[in-house]
């Protein structure tokens, strides 16, 4: 019995030495940001009433740019729908989107409530029809 | 005729300074990967089947750790739904999601051919039940 948790204790031992060393390896080769820092992820996709206006289109992506000045936000990246292939599950009826990294919930409650995002609520809500939000927090 | 065209020109080259001047500024305060660097976004939603399975997450988050080997993925987050505000706007009803950033349309292609890809639709496919995907591209 002594043995035997004796080889257990080594084992265990064993498995934790190979998984730091796995975890400094990883750390080396991989860019903080992207890969190990936990971020919470605000990803809002927004459908235009009139999803054929440039103008309406170039109104909301210009409101959109506004919010970088945002503290809170850490990185943002507005998009439009990309070229991929068309396939069943792609939804790519949407006109423009906004992704951004937060270090926290609580980063994000500041976002929500600051004026610059009431601002561009007030300037754009009436050019969009429909907006989704996702919010995922980094496993 | 010879005095407008003249200042016409003279005002194109301002307006062509001052664009150069404040894209030179921005540059120089904004992080290149984040907010400059046009990349393509590959954001996806999974709803499992039995949502209430730790087993079925654990098995799916899992399989899409392995998607990082991908040589493409040039970034991955893998996250579930955040402790944000419930707003009606808010979709939090799926079980995990999976953001990827590509440098472009080809290196997404190389991603959904590839044989790590294909292993992890295969092992893991029967897990959910619905997948919305949405490809962005940077403006």
């Amino acid at each position: 019995m002594q043995k035997q948790t004796r080889r257990s204790f080594i084992a265990s031992a064993l498995t934790l030495t190979a998984t730091a060393g796995v975890a400094a390896s990883a750390k080396s080769i991989m860019p903080m940001e992207t890969k190990e820092k936990k971020q919470l992820v605000h990803h809002v996709f927004f459908w235009l009433k009139n999803p054929g206006s440039k103008e309406d289109l170039r109104k909301l992506l210009a409101g959109l740019q506004t919010l970088k000045k945002i503290e809170t936000v850490k990185s943002m990246h507005i998009g439009i729908p990309a070229e991929t292939e068309h396939r069943p599950v792609v939804d790519a009826s949407y006109s423009a989107s906004e992704l951004m990294f937060f270090d926290d919930v609580e980063g994000q409650k500041v976002y929500q409530d600051h004026p610059i995002h009431q601002r561009f609520i007030e300037d754009c809500s009436e050019l969009w029809e429909r907006v989704v939000v996702y919010d995922a927090q980094d496993i």
